[in-house]
């Protein structure tokens, strides 16, 4: 695996999600990396908080800002192995992140099937990256639920 | 004052924003409210927690979920003394929210500039309570920070 590629830190965001699938949580993962670094990482846990808001974008972006002691996150990149939600683009903006990376689209929840101007317009989007792989985890998930 | 009505608990709401102004945080108040009884409160504290998602109604949300056990708010109303977010809105959406009351309008950064559908469909809303109080905090605070 070559290093510091998307694929490369895409791969650290599916095994947060792996963790998050191991804890029967939706199975999504996200990793902030500044400067080829890894700063924060985060899954999602709704189930074991109790608590709507703790999507792995979330849990990311509020690590990433104790760590930098910064609510912004100009020069950073945050890859997520499924397309953010409104919320979580929200939130993005907010912190007006640097790059946002992301995996499987989500044509239910995704927050570009909502409205396209959520995130801050200094943000870079790349998309589809390791998308099959994030995908697969959703899948099945979802399967095993019903 | 006349007990439980939308003006009572949009006042605690108001002393929560007025708590945030004092802190210089950007004047914005919630409570959460179920059963005639505030369950949840919180003001904005992104300065604070230097974390750009620790606005008051993320705060009130996940602290009313942590009352409740419960990652959904169907049987509650949060009061917010300005119009949310598009990312307290998605957050309010992935609550369930029962009623959402809100006093000023926000046209440059509240959820109705963005999209109209960021709220569950089963969310009721009501606006304008208190809305001139709310709206004067937020005048006075940007004012002094020219």
């Amino acid at each position: 695996m070559e290093l510091f590629t998307d694929e490369y830190f895409m791969r650290i965001a599916i095994r947060e999600a792996e963790e998050a699938f191991e804890e029967e949580e939706v199975p999504i993962g996200a990793v902030v990396v500044m400067n080829n670094q890894v700063i924060a990482r985060g899954h999602n846990r709704t189930e074991a908080l109790n608590d709507a808001t703790a999507h792995a974008e979330m849990q990311a972006i509020t690590a990433a800002s104790n760590h930098l002691n910064s609510k912004y996150l100009k020069n950073c990149t945050l890859y997520v192995t499924v397309e953010p939600c409104p919320m979580c683009a929200g939130a993005i903006a907010w912190a007006q992140l640097g790059t946002l990376v992301y995996g499987a689209e989500d044509p239910k929840k995704g927050y570009t099937t909502y409205c396209n101007t959520l995130l801050h317009p200094q943000t870079l989007v790349k998309k589809g990256i390791l998308a099959e792989e994030c995908q697969k985890l959703m899948k099945d998930f979802f399967r095993n639920k019903r």
